[in-house]
């Protein structure tokens, strides 16, 4: 993968609506980083209209993080409007392994067949059936140690699994890449992960899911570095974060983007 | 409209409480903007209290950004309070044309003569029943292509309309404004009209609704021009726009308020 | 209590996983101050599985914020899991005075003992049935006019509370502490003192409730003044606090502690 940058720019091009179900702690950060990005969020989640919304929408993320049944069947019931329109959904399986609830909503999200899985090494490693994982939405495992669980899960699945950490693994199960882009400082400020699913969202709209997703992670890792040089702290953090996100141009991302073929 | 300040200093010396029943991405910003302008914010929506809340509230804002069936429940019944006592309500019809659902519910809330209905064009024309409106929370309309249909909807419901954009427009269906206070930059912060309709509500105790609303209004853009002149990017924005609420005076709104006659 | 500055050294030693279930103003926040502070949240609440997380957590958080009957439940089921395996939870009644339904939750909730109440003075006087008490969030009363009825609860039962206020006050029915840090800025930012509840539940984890409670107070607070010592307004300031929360050291808390017997 050379020119990243011009999958950012083609995302910015048409500013793709993204439909979110995610947790309460993420909504307002999520909106923010896809406005700052250049996308154009909404959040929808009930009974009455998540249907409709998702027909309306270039690309859906869910992610289960403050879990309800009333939120998982929303849940279920977008991802198969956009599984049947063959636009793209992100899974982000927050703290899957931590109940038995978590684990039994997301075999049926599995079975509607995100485009894209993005989670920690426990998540990834839980949702393959293949560790007890995490403590809430924490990870316990290295992202070595997730490569296998990623690439039987990707190829199971039909589609891309990204495991995120200081260095990040993404595959369809066939063709991986890393994404050495990040900064320990990104995992002090909330929900940022799950922010992240909505970018991979905006960016796989109308472009080739791995690539696009290689390309996503590269970029969010790039503005949290770019952060990471001025803050002195989380809350600093934060505000540089969007401003970065903002700010990178497509041939800041070309040339800052550290992916290599795994 | 001259001393366009007084609004502002009125409403300071009372920091009259809100009750704002709202989205879950707007609910964090929303309660910031009331607390940095001078007011005091409450969230509540349970059935079991909300009639009960809104008793003690001296305004209340209603926005469907993220409905289901039990909140426009809440939103009907908080409403109602309000109305049989006299004290002003705010509505924000977000992405009304976007599904059914959105249409039903504001429907029944317009029966209930919301005081100020603030929205983008789309939401405005789409409340009309001239539209089919906006993708979500976006507009895709121009405020002048939304006049009429304002004016229109203030005159059947005997209230204020306040159309968001570049210029906004108020009105009664009678007297008529403009605001040309404002910078582009808010629309790449979320929920930040969300938030305004907390400081119209605030600007509305005890006031004539029409002026408050315009006051509001260009206090409101005023904060986000001056905030503009120094941020970098939508982080910076965001807390630089609390600074500003927090630290115009009357009379730096006076001065800066671009209100004119329409 | 001199060396206030181990209470932290041992916290962030553990990083303790704490469960909250709090309102929706509150949840990011909550989440970027436990964070900044070293500790790690996650927030949980459907009837599927909060008692399940609540096993995990090293200690719990309730908060009747934005409140329905539905938490009200999922709070109750997690506060047993506490009391049973002997555990802290902390109890925040916000707003307990303004309805009958907040003070039939705080009932219930009361008798699953609580290791540590937190409250402004007029919800500290309405759980102890000695006022209507405070308008929402906000209270009326002075932290000196709840001393007596907080040192009542304290005693009923069993356990540790703290009223909020310019001073701090804080009891176990036999001993009191008063802690003079803080800044009025951090009234001007919404859900700080929910977010506190989070920093008091890791402070206990594990260290003595009534010492580690004061202990959390003054690092609050202490980061507070620092924060405002440079923020020209409350979106400086929210971002500068999280920073001081990040920076603070055990030294820097023991030197700037400002705890004193009552």
């Amino acid at each position: 993968m050379n020119d990243t940058g011009r999958y950012l720019d083609r995302m910015r091009s048409t500013a793709p609506l993204i439909h979110n179900i995610t947790n309460y702690v993420a909504m307002n950060i999520m909106a923010n980083v896809l406005l700052a990005a250049g996308a154009a969020p909404a959040m929808v989640h009930a009974r009455e209209e998540v249907g409709d919304f998702a027909a309306l929408s270039q690309a859906l993320t869910v992610n289960i993080g403050t879990l309800d049944p009333a939120w998982a069947e929303a849940m279920a019931t977008a991802a198969q409007v956009m599984q049947q329109a063959g636009r793209p959904w992100v899974l982000d399986p927050v703290g899957v392994g931590a109940t038995r609830f978590r684990q039994d909503v997301c075999a049926q999200l599995l079975a509607l067949r995100p485009s894209v899985i993005r989670g920690n090494a426990s998540e990834v490693l839980a949702l393959a059936g293949l560790s007890a994982g995490g403590r809430g939405p924490e990870t316990t495992d290295t992202v070595d140690a997730a490569e296998a669980a990623a690439a039987d899960l990707a190829q199971r699945m039909g589609g891309v699994v990204a495991v995120s950490g200081p260095v990040d693994y993404i595959t369809d199960g066939k063709t991986a890449y890393r994404v050495a882009n990040g900064h320990p400082m990104m995992t002090r400020v909330t929900a940022l992960g799950c922010s992240l699913n909505g970018v991979i969202g905006a960016f796989a709209v109308g472009q080739p899911v791995l690539e696009a997703t290689v390309a996503a992670l590269a970029y969010y890792g790039l503005a949290g570095e770019q952060a990471a040089a001025t803050a002195i702290g989380p809350g600093a953090f934060g505000a540089a974060f969007l401003d970065r996100l903002y700010a990178i141009t497509p041939e800041d991302l070309t040339a800052g983007a550290m992916v290599t073929p795994a």
